[in-house]
């Protein structure tokens, strides 16, 4: 196997051998653009790692690898504009820079993409694929959807919560293992093991985000620290802080994530130490070291090398210290 | 060969058993609102003649008619966001009654959900199919885009406008009985040529489409007759009326499509007696006469039974006639 970022580089070359502008341009500039913005790679590496675990070549999985990426930075496209979001990794949003009816139609054409690197696997793989990524794409639409509906609603389940970043995130780091183990030709069980596998790390890590949004270092977190709590996000730590509260403690959390001050120290300071007091804060450490150790009790019974096994564990380790 | 209404009542029989409203509701019930506003559901009644014609029976190919179908919906809810069209047949329109967000989020899902639908085929007839679905789907894309990049230009040649119709509807016409000889397992030869039929016959309705829009029967049309005059389209008469017109002409009709006057009576009258005068309209008849022929030369040597060449043409009269 090799290192992280030599899958990464061999990731980035064929990203630029493959991704070319071309007519109308006004449908292939954007998507050109947002797939260049950069970012970890995170799951095609996980497609790669995937192959090469089931001792099969990563090139053979980079196809594969470049459908997921393409279809992660599609969501992106389509979630900035539901988002109103004017920046992405400190550049214009598609949307933003384009129009609205760029960025869904350059969206749309990502999506179909996607599904056409597909092509170059045989009939069977080809099926088995692409059938996955149906699979996987509906369910991040789906909890895209759940995420904008829990928006307005107060019956905000912890359970609801969890299916909601399982299916919005999770199930796409999943599937990106699955993937390469696809490739590879790997057994059933197998494919399901490291299905599991990368969707309970997948879990643990959008909770670590969770967590990381309030209690995070500013300086290495990367996002603003306090932006859930600004949003009035409803995450695991406020749902937590819900459960375990007294009713008037409830009460004022609940009033807290009614309003939208325009100097929100006080309140990130509050709500912090509501999270603090009423236990959620460890609830939740607890919560992704669970879903991190199920993570790795599944990696231990899957059917690879000793040594492949302590790489997705380094990696796992890796992701949840955030220094992938 | 049954009668096109007995196509169309099992298509919507298959439609209404296969299209169920689940969770989370948001993002489906859009989908099964659209998919229930009506519609000839001329694409999917095409792809089930095209598997009946090549001796295969119909219900075979009842998935890939409802794929057809559901993605022709997805670039309905998409192409109203973008037009910003309060109403599509008398209704609101998804976007109108759930908002932005959820018009692109269920539009993006009812695209995957069409793949998901070709799932139903073994390996090699779902690659074919899946194959051709993103290929048409991509130049539908690419069709709309033209549209949207046509509006900010002035050097729109006609055969660029050619290829824009043909991508933005006539692929589709052509893939929806594609499909259908794919179902059938009908030879590459046969395949090819009954998506030229499809392909010549779509263009002479989306010219036809021009054409009525102007000189249609109000009572007949469906459409608000002058609504392309209205919008300052650039369509087939109006590009052939600056092609066949003097330049103080040409500057007038150029004039005329720059402005948006409150009370059009006036404008529209003034536009078709320009492209009246310009020999436009015959020419686009004759344009629309020429690719109705090529559609019925192409018929002719396809290897098929008489009988269903006979049944296409008639289906390509009375599409033409609209009365399907």
């Amino acid at each position: 196997m090799l290192a992280i970022s030599e899958y990464r580089d061999a990731f980035l070359n064929y990203l630029e051998s493959k991704v070319k502008v071309k007519e109308p341009r006004n449908l292939y500039e954007p998507m050109a653009y947002i797939l260049n913005l950069g970012g970890k790679r995170l799951r095609p590496i996980l497609v790669l790692i995937g192959t090469e675990v089931f001792n099969a070549d990563y090139k053979r999985a980079l196809d594969a690898a470049l459908a997921i990426e393409i279809f992660h930075n599609f969501s992106l496209v389509h979630d900035d504009i539901m988002d109103d979001a004017p920046l992405r990794r400190g550049k214009k949003t598609v949307h933003e820079k384009w129009g609205l009816n760029t960025g869904i139609l350059s969206g749309d054409a990502m999506l179909i993409n996607a599904y056409q690197l597909f092509e170059n696997y045989e009939g069977s793989t080809f099926k088995e694929l692409a059938q996955l990524f149906s699979k996987t794409a509906t369910e991040v639409c789906e909890g895209q959807q759940y995420d904008i509906d829990f928006e307005s609603r107060d019956d905000v389940s912890i359970p609801d919560y969890l299916k909601m970043i399982e299916y919005k995130t999770a199930v796409l780091v999943g599937a990106s293992l699955q993937m390469g183990a696809i490739v590879a030709g790997a057994s059933k069980e197998s494919k399901d093991a490291i299905y599991q596998f990368g969707r309970l790390l997948g879990i643990a890590f959008q909770l670590q985000d969770d967590y990381l949004d309030a209690f995070g270092d500013p300086k290495t977190f990367g996002k603003q620290v306090g932006g859930d709590i600004i949003e009035n996000k409803k995450t695991f730590l406020y749902l937590k802080s819900l459960e375990a509260s007294t009713k008037e403690e409830a009460q004022q959390l609940e009033y807290l994530f009614s309003v939208t001050p325009s100097d929100n120290t006080e309140k990130i300071e509050t709500v912090k130490s509501i999270f603090v007091q009423s236990g959620a804060a460890n609830a939740t450490q607890k919560e992704i070291e669970n879903y991190t150790n199920s993570a790795f009790d599944v990696l231990e019974e899957i059917a690879i090398k000793d040594e492949y096994k302590k790489n997705l564990q380094e990696f796992g380790n890796m992701l949840m210290k955030r220094s992938v």
